[in-house]
């Protein structure tokens, strides 16, 4: 049971509008059971859109279709539907009656654009929009229900919830099961590799969506029984974690800070930072999450070394001798931010972003971590490619990583 | 001259990612002055895929196809080609050595599934990828010359930008010439009705994209003379800058954090913050920027109380009479890092971002703002609604512009 789905509109062609009818309907659709083997889009051209709507109802048993249906000359889907089919346009007076007293609601006449909004082809069944002028409608075109809906997003939403939801829901005989596990630190064929067979011995299907610097497996089963399917996917999710070990930080929608913050919470303890070449990025990434203030007590952005020195007591004659990107300063900016703060933990994050300031011996970046506790100090250090930004924010990961490794396995276990 | 985009990825059809390459590459294409007909998503499967390449290859004379590139079982593009073009797949030595090269600079050795990303179909012409390890090519399918990338946005953008574009450009008979205005400040129906009329007048075409919080003004001509179009443009871009005043802050691809830093750089100025509610995201906004060290000096990220006190010498007093999130803090958190980072100006942000810790007196929404210098201080609140989020990214905009207004208009000026 494969569903297309089709938005028209020069807008969407043209990039001036990021396309997100089609992701919602397809989040939707997915999580109702189905499975949407398209997402099409067409600027405002009768060829186009009449092509796109047969080829879609002939490979899909459900196609949903959103835009062209306003009141101005480059909406053009509901003429192309009469053509396809061979059928004329009727005008239903119920529809024509609703846009009439809409408009007058804001004080307007019904212009005969407006009431071309109330043509529909005939036979097919018409869903209404209260919020809007532009009613929808269904119809069969080839093998395919096809519903069809305004562009306007609520509009949209509101009328699949009302009216497209209740007639698809009982097409779907299988029932999915989907569990979404976010990992860090493993490169993405990396996990690819370790994942081998997962798939057929469970009988689930893996996705794979790498958002840097994460990756996320999706682990999916398919089955006429929810239970059944619900099983699977735990069965081969706890081979995916055995498998990947520490790399998968959270399930579902929780980010890497959210997941430290929790941990920290779990244990009592605070948090506070030394930020350096990340500018505050740590910070944000805690302070994204609400409630962030219970374990996370703040940080300072020593983008200087004399605010190294002023703000965190690091002394000035060993980032003379060692460089502010090194071992010994990274120890005294977490030992010096932990005393300030008076927190439980301390991260220090000093490294070298780039593009340009870079030497052999100290090449761009290379990124200086310690974190502090009161059992004592521990440093690691890694050398990174890519551009600032992934240098920034893979050094955001690996503080934080550190962090939590610090606090689950103490100082004495290999951080690397 | 008509151009169709193929993106690839169950995350897509599932509605996971919205599909952001689709929006830049169409925009990319309609600036350059093609038509985009079609823009088309499939999940990871093969005959969707084939039958998609086919059908596009057959009625545009552009294709560009995004995703399945990477070396996982579920990317399937290159091998659907072959199949297509019924031509075997061959290794690229070359890529191969990149792909080893690059994996070994993470200390990792080259996976089969890495070395798969090295296999072309015989006789496609392969786009390098400085950024990561799946490279792309470009091969005639049906009528198309059809480029295919991986669907990493910023390797993706690199490419097309590196290879294809000077391939496309030549195809287009008509000059195009387009500035892009970035603008904060100003609610989008209010920038739209600012600008009436500019079209007309200049005869040129007006596009506007918002990406919270700042709104994109796009000001495109086309004309089979080049400097002709420029003329147009640039006239034109002179009276939108009139008509929106200071919400304008840069051309092109300059951030709003780099835009003032460039501003500090002119003026010999350094900066340091004070943040509160945004948590390290002014610091990271500024530091994302190459050289950002030039003229930011650090910040202290004062999530706590005593934090305040400790790092920036608020009195505990003030915060007690007066609140965290208060004029009177915000002022001395600004003169205290000020005073500590000896710094020409600095700014300070302490607000109440949510979703809890509102009060009847202080909502959520409220935040506090202060600039300090050598001739003074300045503070200003706002109150705004909105998401968690939305709250924190633009209260890091609005101290950002706080800065701006007071180096460019000093604190007598009005800065509302």
């Amino acid at each position: 049971m494969t569903v297309g789905i089709l938005c028209t509109g020069t807008e969407l062609t043209r990039g001036e509008l990021v396309n997100t009818n089609a992701t919602w309907l397809a989040e939707e659709l997915t999580a109702l059971g189905f499975e949407v083997g398209a997402v099409d889009c067409v600027d405002d051209d009768r060829d186009r859109i009449r092509r796109a709507l047969v080829r879609l109802g002939n490979e899909h048993e459900v196609v949903l279709c959103t835009g062209g249906l306003g009141p101005t000359t480059d909406d053009l889907t509901t003429e192309c539907v009469a053509e396809l089919l061979g059928v004329p346009l009727v005008c239903d007076a119920a529809s024509l009656e609703h846009i009439r007293t809409l408009l007058a609601r804001f004080g307007r006449d019904m212009a005969p654009s407006n009431a071309k909004q109330a043509d529909f082809t005939e036979g097919a069944s018409i869903i209404s929009n209260p919020r809007g002028t532009a009613p929808g409608f269904h119809v069969r075109i080839g093998r395919a229900l096809s519903f069809f809906f305004p562009g306007v997003p609520h509009e949209m939403k509101a009328m699949f919830r009302d009216t497209a939801l209740p007639l698809l829901a009982p097409l779907v005989q299988s029932r999915h099961h989907q569990l979404r596990l976010r990992c860090f630190g493993l490169p993405e064929s990396e996990v690819n590799d370790r994942l081998r067979g997962v798939e057929a011995e469970f009988g689930v299907i893996l996705g794979y969506r790498a958002s840097f610097p994460e990756i996320e497996v999706k682990v999916l089963a398919r089955d006429p029984s929810y239970d059944a399917a619900t099983a699977r996917v735990d069965a081969a999710a706890r081979v995916v974690r055995e498998r990947l070990g520490d790399a998968v930080f959270a399930e579902g929608t929780t980010t890497f800070a959210e997941a430290l913050l929790t941990l920290l919470g779990e244990r009592g303890a605070t948090l506070a930072l030394a930020e350096s070449c990340t500018g505050g990025l740590v910070g944000d990434m805690l302070t994204r999450v609400p409630g962030a203030s219970r374990t996370f007590l703040g940080g300072v952005v020593s983008y200087s070394n004399e605010a190294k020195t002023a703000l965190l007591g690091v002394d000035a004659a060993a980032i003379a001798t060692h460089g502010a990107v090194s071992e010994t300063v990274a120890r005294a900016m977490a030992e010096g931010a932990r005393s300030r703060f008076g927190s439980t933990l301390a991260l220090a994050v000093t490294g070298i972003a780039g593009p340009d300031g870079g030497t052999p011996e100290k090449p761009v970046g290379l990124v200086h971590f310690a974190v502090a506790d009161a059992r004592g100090t521990s440093a690691q250090h890694v050398v990174s490619g890519g551009t600032r930004e992934q240098v920034r924010v893979r050094a955001a990961y690996l503080g934080l990583r550190f962090v939590r490794r610090i606090l689950l396995n103490g100082h004495d276990a290999g951080v690397g």
